[in-house]
């Protein structure tokens, strides 16, 4: 097989470094595809762990410096494991975490680490919107992507008709409710819009807007700050 | 003056942007040294708005590359703010967050940003650390940083002896109370670990362990995101 640049309609990704293999291996072995390991990659426990596994899934091990001058010519990593892509539904009677249009790849994957952290497992990604698969994103969720359902919608609509008893609020500066003290009830969807425009004002014709409150002394959390605290507060809501 | 490029141990440093430099002149106008303009920048509305408020403060305009050619080549930037640095005491009788040993400046930015936001405006952070007027710490914090008051310590000794009575609570893993089910009490120290190495056990000597409570599917919140969420905690707790 031949060693391919990431590129977004790859039907496969790559994880970086020894971490993100462990994860993969335990959570969807079923996606690796091979993995690279540096030729000069010290022994290790983990080392030695991650080839056990791909002996036992009888996986390829490509034992040289090839893929990682391909792929990854700046990075200080001795592992490489390529993995095919994964598409999961999201449950239908779950709560939401829904992403519109999210376009920096560090940030999905921080949202997405923190999401699994929170029990949000379901997460809905609205088009244009940027790969979760990214390199970038992989990495950044710490391997948290692999423990996530993760599912894109066309447009809006589209997730409106697959959730439509869903309580939705949307998350917007113009968002009228302090989400704080706003009770919520099940299953219901998390709506956040792009990094720099925010979610449209014609949400507030199918959302409650809703925000978390703030001090006047900033424009607003950054997307991943506020997704987190909203989750959390979700979460622990009585 | 020389134009140089930002070293920790400069008494100055740069906002890269019109918003950092509006919001400069909004907070901390004494603190502006001189404003660089790109020789090529379109007029415009913030452009004119920093021109007179220059004008105004008699701050110097210099008005050609040279800065930008040296300070930020890569960038896409307009308007360079040189300021000097400023130290502030934080208030004894506020709650603070605490950060041991923070070493990334785009993480600090972040916090800064997320605490700001959260009315936490007191800081502490124990050196060694990483330092809060790098522009990139200052670019990330969204201009947040002018609003905060940082102080720095030498270690951990040095900061409970100026604030003996406070209540600590140290997030760790091995914290064995859930912060959202701990009653505090106010003043109280908020306080968090390096990015990869986290708090010393022997924190748990001094300080109430506690933790975020998280799922199994992640090894830990990221930092920003832990202290964002427990501010978030702690200022809304009844």
């Amino acid at each position: 097989m031949k060693i391919v640049r990431y590129k977004h309609d790859l039907g496969f990704s790559y994880a970086f470094g020894i971490t993100l293999a462990i994860e993969l291996f335990k959570t969807r072995p079923e996606t690796v595809r091979r993995v690279f390991i540096k030729d000069n990659a010290k022994d290790s426990e983990f080392l030695e762990s991650i080839i056990e596994m791909c002996n036992k899934l009888n996986k390829e091990i490509v034992r040289n410096d090839k893929a990682f001058n391909i792929l990854s010519p700046k990075e200080n990593c001795f592992v490489i494991t390529e993995f095919s892509k994964f598409f999961d539904n999201i449950s239908r009677r779950s709560s939401n975490l829904v992403l519109v249009n999210p376009s920096d790849a560090g940030n999905i994957g921080t949202i997405v680490r923190t999401a699994v952290g929170l029990d949000f497992n379901n997460i809905a990604v609205i088009r244009p919107a940027v790969d979760v698969f990214d390199p970038k994103a992989v990495r950044a969720s710490m391997g948290a992507i692999f423990h996530a359902n993760i599912e894109y919608f066309d447009d809006i609509k589209e997730y409106l008709e697959e959730f439509p008893d869903h309580n939705r609020y949307a998350f917007m500066l113009k968002g009228r409710n302090d989400f704080g003290g706003l009770k919520i009830e099940k299953p219901f969807s998390l709506i956040f819009g792009n990094e720099s425009s925010g979610l449209p004002d014609e949400y507030l014709d199918f959302c409650i807007g809703t925000k978390i409150e703030q001090s006047g002394n900033i424009d607003s959390f950054s997307l991943p700050m506020a997704a987190g605290i909203a989750m959390y507060e979700a979460k622990n809501k009585k």
